[in-house]
C-alpha cells in the first residue's frame, strides 16, 4: 500500500519532533518573541519537513515505483508521472 | 520588542492551522497512507510556513529595521546584517 | 546513454534562452541597473532552470530508471539511489 | 541609483562564471551527457545565482532601503514593501 513500512517508526519519531517544534513557534509568537528568532525556528522546521519528504520519496521510488515498473504496463507510466509531479511540488514548495 | 504586534492574532491563527496540518501528516503515516498523499501534505505545510515567515519578515523590516535605521549608528547596521542572514536562511530552507 | 533523446531540441531551446537571460543580468549589473530589477531577473532564471531540471528528471525516471528496474539487480538499486540524491540536491538548491 | 557600486566587480566576476556554467550545461545536453550529471550542474548554477541574489539584496537593504528610511515618508514605506516583494520572489523561486 505504501513504501515506508520499514521506516515508519523513524518517520513518526521525526514527525513528533516537528509537531513539538511547530507548537514551539506558536508559543514564541504568543509570548512576543523577537521576529528573527521566530524566523530561525521556521527555517529549521522547513528543513526537518524537507528531510522527511526526501526520505519518503526515496522509499517511494525504491518500493512503489520499482514494483510498478517491474509489473510494467500503464500503471508503471502512471506511477512515474505521479512521482515526477510530487517532486515538482517539493522543489517549488 | 518585536515587529508583529498588530498581526499577532493572524499569525497565531495560521500557526494553529499549521499545527493541525502537521498532526494530520503524523496520523497519515500512522495509518499507512499512500506516500504521494503524505508528500502533498508536506509541500502544503512548507508553503504555509513560508507564508508566515514572509509576513514576519515584512513586518520586521517595516518596524524593527526601520526604527533602528531611523536611530542610526551601529545598531542600524547590525539589524540590517541580521535581517540579511535571516533572509539567507529562508531562501536556503 | 541518457533519457532525453526525444526532447533534446526543446531542452536546447530553453537553455539558449536561459543563456540570453543570464547575459542580460550581467549587462544589467554592468550598466548599474536598480538592484530590485536585477533580483527579479535572477528569480526568473532560477525558475527557468528549475523547469529544465524537472523535465530532465521526469525523463530520467521514465527512461533510465525504468529500464534499469526492468533489468533488475544491483544496477536498479543504484539508479534509484542516484535519482534520490539528484532530487535532494534540487530540493535544497 | 543602486546599492552595489562597491561590489560591482565581484558581482560581474560571479556572473561571468555563471554564464560559463550555463553554456557548459547547454554543451552537456548537445553532446548527450548523462541526465544526472546535467542535473548536478543545474543545481550548482542555482546555488551560484542564489549567492549573487543574496548579496545584491543585502547591499540593497544596507544602502537603498537604509537611505530611504533615513529620509522617511512614503518613499521609505515603498522601498520596504518593494524589498519584501523581492524577498518573496526569491524564497519562492
Amino acid at each position: 500500500m505504501n513504501g515506508y513500512a520499514d521506516t515508519k517508526d523513524s518517520h513518526l519519531k521525526r514527525m513528533r519532533r516537528i509537531e513539538g517544534q511547530v507548537r514551539g513557534i506558536t508559543r514564541m509568537i504568543e509570548s512576543d518573541k523577537y521576529c528573527i528568532d521566530v524566523l530561525t525556528q521556521v527555517a529549521a522546521v522547513n528543513k526537518a519537513l524537507e528531510a522527511v519528504a526526501l526520505n519518503l520519496l526515496d522509499e517511494h521510488l525504491k518500493h512503489c515505483v520499482t514494483d510498478a515498473v517491474a509489473e510494467g504496463g500503464q500503471v508503471a507510466d502512471q506511477k512515474v508521472a505521479e512521482a515526477s509531479a510530487a517532486i515538482a511540488r517539493l522543489v517549488k514548495s
